[in-house]
C-alpha cells in the first residue's frame, strides 16, 4: 500500500511537471517533456537516494567547473556515454549504398588549402612516423564521380596529439581542405595515426575509472565532406588492427570505416603518389558515397 | 527499411554502452545504465537534431559557469524540472498518518538555538510584517508526544528574502532551533512569509521563460525535524490562500503541508502567544508526526 501510494504521489507529480511545461516554441515543449519523463522514470526506477542525487549534482558542477575555451567536459562526458553517436545516428539515415558518418568529435579547427597529394604532417612525427598515403574518389550512391567536393581533414600525429594539444607541431599541422577534379579522387600524405586517450584528469575522467573502463580511442583520421547537391558527410576513417577498435571511449567506430593500412614497397606505387624515398609506407583506400540532396530515400 | 536499419544500428549502440559499464560498485553500473538507457531513449523518441543537442551542450556550459560557492544552478534546475520533488518522494514513503516531507530547497544554514516560544524576526520585517505564531506538536504516528525532539526553522520575510540575501536582515534571522519539553509542544512568532520567485538572472530562468513558466513559489516555512527514535523529517509548511500553491515553481507542496493563518484578537489567545501588543495576530497551527525508525511498515 505505501508503494502505489508513493507511486500514484510520482504520477500527479510528472503530471504537474509535463503540465507546466507551456511557452511558444512547440519542439521546446516535446523536448522539455521526453527529458522530463525519462529523467522521473531514472528516478523512480532506480530509487534514487538523496546522497545519490547529491552526488550526481556535484558531479554535474565539477564538470561545469572543468569547461574551458578550449574544453567541453560536456561534450566529452555525451561522447563517453554514446549519445553523440546516437544523436548522428538518428540524424544521418540513408541509403546501405552511401558512407556513414561518425561524430564530430572535439578536435576540429580551420584547415588550410593544399594541394592534392599534399604532405600534411609536417611536424616532428614526419621523421618518426610511418608514412601513409591516403586515398580514394568522391562519388554520389551510384558511384559517379563528384568534382569539386571539398575534403576538410584532420588528424592526431604518431603520439596521439592534434596541433592545438601539442607544441611541437606547427598550426594547421595533419588539417587540409582538398579540393577534387573531374574525377573525384582524393588524395594526401601522412603518417600513421595513433591511438590516444580522451581526457582524463577531469570529473568524465573519474568517472570512467569509476566504471572500469578505458579512455583509449583507436587511431583514426576525421574526414568532413561537402560536394555541390550532396549532403555533407562527417566520418572519421579507422586504422584497422587497432587494438581499441571493438571498445571505442566514444563509441564511434563502424564497420564501414575501418580501412587496411596496407605496407607497400612497390616502386610504381611508390612513383605514383611519391613516396620513392620513403621505402616501405602505408596504402590506405577509403572511397565516399554521399547522398543527394532531398528527402531521405 | 531506413527506419529498420536506423533503429538497428542504435539498438546495437546501446547494447555497446551497456556492455563497457563494468566497475566494483553494482549499484554505479545500476544507475548509469539506467540513465543511459533513458537518454538514448529520448534521443531516439525525439530525434533529436545535431542543432539541439549543441543547444543543450551550450545550456548545461552556462549552468556550470552559474554556480558559485553560494548559488547551485544544477540544483534549481533539478527543482525545476521537479527531480528534487520526485527524489524526495521515492525516499520518504510511509504510512498515511505521518507528515509528509518535502524538499530541504537550497536555503539552509546553521540555526541559532532559541527558547521556544521566541521571537525569531529580528530584522526590519518584525515592524512590516503581518505577525504571527505557529504552533503545534510533535508527536509519533499515535499522536503520542516526543520529547526532546529538535526544530530547525527557517523562512525568508515579508518580502521574499532569506537573512544571506538580503543585507538588512542579522545573521540567523528567521531561523530557530527549537528543543520540545514533555508535551511535544512547539510555538514561536515570526512574520507571515511572502511567496518569492527563484534566481531567473541565469540559464535556468531562461528556460522557466522560454517555457512560459512563472519562477514562484508559494510562501513557506522550513522545518527540519529530528526526534530519538525516530525517522528525520524535512518539509515545508505553506500559508494557505497563497496565489501559487497551485503552481509552485518547484513542485513541492502537497496538500497535508497547507496550513491556515488565521487573523485572531481574542485576549486570552494573544496573552498565550505574548501578542498582547499585536493587535490582530495570524495563528497557524502545524502538528507534526514522525515515523519510528525501523523499515517502512
Amino acid at each position: 500500500m505505501t508503494t502505489t501510494s508513493t507511486d500514484r504521489q510520482l504520477d500527479e507529480l510528472l503530471a504537474q511537471v509535463l503540465g507546466s511545461l507551456q511557452g511558444e516554441d512547440p519542439r521546446l515543449r516535446e523536448l522539455a517533456g521526453g527529458l522530463v519523463t525519462h529523467l522521473h522514470a531514472f528516478v523512480r526506477e532506480t530509487r534514487l537516494t538523496e546522497g545519490e542525487w547529491q552526488r550526481a549534482v556535484d558531479f554535474l558542477v565539477r564538470t561545469g567547473a572543468a569547461c574551458t575555451d578550449r574544453r567541453n567536459e560536456f561534450i566529452l562526458l555525451s561522447d563517453m556515454l554514446g549519445l553523440t553517436s546516437a544523436v548522428d545516428e538518428v540524424n544521418h539515415a540513408g541509403p546501405p549504398t552511401m558512407t556513414p558518418s561518425s561524430v564530430e568529435g572535439p578536435f576540429h579547427s580551420p584547415a588550410p588549402p593544399r594541394p592534392m597529394g599534399a604532405w600534411i604532417a609536417e611536424g616532428p612525427e614526419r621523421e618518426r612516423g610511418e608514412a601513409a598515403v591516403v586515398h580514394g574518389r568522391v562519388t554520389d550512391c551510384d558511384g559517379m564521380p563528384l568534382a569539386g567536393a571539398v575534403l576538410d581533414i584532420w588528424q592526431a600525429n604518431d603520439t596521439g596529439l592534434y596541433d592545438s594539444q601539442d607544441d611541437e607541431q606547427p598550426d594547421g599541422n595533419l588539417r587540409a581542405l582538398l579540393t577534387t577534379g573531374p574525377d573525384g579522387a582524393y588524395w594526401f600524405r601522412t603518417v600513421r595515426p595513433s591511438s590516444y586517450p580522451v581526457p582524463t584528469d577531469g570529473p568524465v575522467g573519474e568517472l570512467l575509472r569509476a566504471l572500469g573502463r578505458h579512455p583509449m580511442r583507436p587511431a583514426h583520421v576525421h574526414l568532413r565532406v561537402e560536394a555541390p547537391g550532396h549532403r555533407p558527410l562527417t566520418t572519421h576513417v579507422f586504422v584497422d588492427a587497432d587494438p581499441y577498435l571493438g571498445s571505442d571511449a566514444a563509441f564511434a567506430v563502424k564497420d564501414a570505416l575501418v580501412v587496411p593500412f596496407v605496407p607497400c614497397a612497390e616502386p610504381a606505387m611508390a612513383d605514383r603518389f611519391g613516396m620513392g624515398d620513403q621505402g616501405v609506407f602505408l596504402e590506405a583506400r577509403f572511397d565516399i558515397r554521399l547522398v543527394a540532396e532531398g528527402p531521405v530515400q
